[in-house]
């Protein structure tokens, strides 16, 4: 089967560092804001927009606001009329509005479409912001006596790799570190200005503190306020667009493949039929196989950089090895061989990841799928890896319960 | 353009007349009955399925529980590891999921996609329901006052009307008992046993008291919980189906059109904006229009039946008019000439619609979907029209905001 080419035209991301609420903005201030930022950013024309998709979370519980297709279709003149709508898989609703933009680009429907990931999240405290975020696990089943739900599940995942391969904690500080690092260097990451010694990352009971289980602080993403826009164009659309803006269509980057799989909610229910299977996740690797498969891609190796979802260290660690970057179990070689920091052999998460640049939850597909457009473009700036041709990316919802992968390239 | 053929294969919904929490059940249960009857009843390998699409507006606010993907690919072992999304635009939520799934099996992603929509909204208060879906507006900037925000809106939808054209209440509650009458012989609809006298639709403080604005009872929707699923399919697949169900392919039906438009979210921009126009609504009529020049219909009277919103009689008044049914301001003509009763010219709503049959809001465009297809292929029952072989639908989300509707036949 031949599908039909999808363009990433450009887009933008908000300044994550922000605080929306405290600067006066509602969630259609948000949407607004990050709309006007990437059609100005990469020149589209709003009327030429011929369909949206906003990957959103838990705008009704952080903000009493669902329907945000019909916000969206009121932050701009041109853009009222236009078919819209919302997208939800928990962490991974970003990549879900991306996968229904390219259907219908795909489906022969539209030619120019706008994808916009949101979440605002930092007008509730942390305690209510953490309860919101429950609404991802299976409520009343999992994680019930937890104060943190989300750090307790994935601290779960932390003690089967305990358990199963051996771990250290010393290499999950050691992803924090580089996600951290490599913030410094993206003009739009939440941490890009926080001064972090050393004692923040080890175990220190006062810098460093236990969350949850077996997972401190600097495991754990925060809570982060953020919108993230991308424009997807036919090929049709793109050789216009190339024409317009004086560039050839071979610059232009396109999304060469992904693939998007759902497990069972429950975690103890995945790691018990993990245990059957070479990977503790097999179809996390079944997701990023098929992204592979159809980009032609034979080996991670022909990735250049990759955007990962590390909600928590161990996010990240698990992502290392079902990309294929190391065995099973052994993810902790590549730490150790310096391979994926930003001058590593494989950069993971230059932008700094979820960790260090955000994680509005919403927005995290689309923000992975912007920052990979950045890369194979050479308008990353100080995060950018020099002679990027394709980009792999992995969004994940939950337990690792709907998972997301795409490879992108020029 | 030619699109890609999209066949129903079928589905089933569940008893809208259930209070789900009353008998035990939670949010995942009545997702997997609403698969389980659906899938049995036409006779689907559950292990075909190769994709699942959930529309559904609230679970966060009213069950806490987001991530409905991850609950579908939990419901039935063939089901684990399949793509699933939850997609959201208010109470035209089950018209998102099928667009979602309609796009990829266009896009020669599928061959066989499950839609299930769901709402379970009966184990909260009334008020706390109506302040649920107060999510549904745009939150702080329009009907901030009112005690029950969609009463309001819509009694200003019908305020602006009389204003414009004049209108009599009586033909308000003439719409309420035809639908009311129609769900008596829906074994399925929430109203199926409800017995009300002449004065439950008169003018009656008791019996129909107001409820906001003009509206009264009879006006109104009820609070529903149910489910809704229906199995979308490529030809390819379509074929496979009818060889083994013996049945020819002719029979199956399919989509013919669709329409899709989002108006800007507040009310009181688009009663100001439609004053330019001959028809109120101008993207409603709009998108009507699309999903009939999709199906190559040129006149409403090629419909035979058909399922539109009423989440309040006004809604359905407004419905009739921009299906063309009457010019702008005369949908009484229609009412007064018995022409859409079960018995008239064009039957609206013969399951009873959501005044009559329910409206569990994410399901509801998947049910009528089912509705259509029911009638297609003589499968209505008791409320089986005769020769049925075009049926339209209209899903709204918010007050008109959204609006999707589909021309589906034989």
């Amino acid at each position: 089967m031949i599908f039909k080419k999808v363009y990433i035209l450009g887009g933008a991301q908000t300044d994550f560092a922000i605080n929306w609420q405290r600067n006066g903005g509602e969630i259609a201030d948000l949407l607004k804001a990050g709309f006007e930022k990437a059609a100005t950013n990469c020149n589209i024309i709003p009327r030429d927009i011929q369909s949206a998709h906003i990957g959103n979370f838990v705008g009704e519980l952080f903000c009493k606001q669902g329907h945000l297709g019909g916000i969206f279709a009121s932050i701009h003149p041109d853009l009222e009329g236009i078919p819209t709508a919302r997208h939800e898989a928990a962490c991974a609703s970003g990549s879900m509005a991306i996968l229904a933009g390219m259907n219908q680009i795909q489906a022969g429907w539209c030619d120019l479409i706008c994808v916009s990931g949101i979440e605002m999240m930092r007008n509730v405290s942390g305690m209510e912001a953490s309860d919101h975020l429950g609404a991802a696990a299976w409520v009343g089943k999992e994680a019930t006596e937890a104060k943190y739900p989300w750090v307790y599940l994935f601290s779960e995942i932390a003690d089967y790799y305990q358990q199963r391969f051996g771990l250290q904690d010393e290499h999950l500080a050691e992803i924090a570190k580089i996600n951290y690092a490599n913030a410094k260097r993206n003009p739009n990451a939440q941490t890009r200005k926080w001064e972090q010694e050393e004692r923040c990352f080890v175990t220190d009971e006062e810098y460093n503190p236990i969350i949850e289980g077996r997972l401190r602080k600097a495991d754990c993403g925060r809570i982060t306020d953020g919108c993230a826009t991308v424009f997807l164009a036919s090929e049709e659309y793109a050789k216009q667009h190339a024409y317009r803006s004086q560039i050839p269509l071979a610059s232009i980057p396109y999304i060469k493949g992904w693939g998007h799989r759902t497990a069972t909610m429950l975690l103890q229910n995945k790691l018990e039929k993990g245990k059957e299977s070479a990977y503790p996740f097999p179809h996390l690797r079944g997701a990023i196989h098929d992204a592979f498969e159809r980009a032609g891609l034979s080996n991670v190796r022909e990735l250049d950089v990759i955007e990962t979802h590390d909600c928590f260290t161990i996010s990240e660690y698990v992502a290392l090895e079902h990309f294929g970057l190391a065995n099973p179990g052994e993810a902790w070689k590549m730490i150790e061989e310096d391979a994926i920091s930003f001058n590593g052999k494989l950069p993971i998460n230059p932008s700094g990841g979820l960790i260090g640049a955000g994680h509005p939850v919403g927005a995290t597909g689309v923000r992975m799928m912007l920052d990979a457009y950045k890369q194979l473009t050479n308008q990353a700036g100080d995060y950018q890896v020099a002679n990027t041709k394709n980009v792999g990316t992995l969004n994940i919802g939950g337990s690792f319960t709907t998972v997301a992968s795409f490879v992108v390239g020029v």
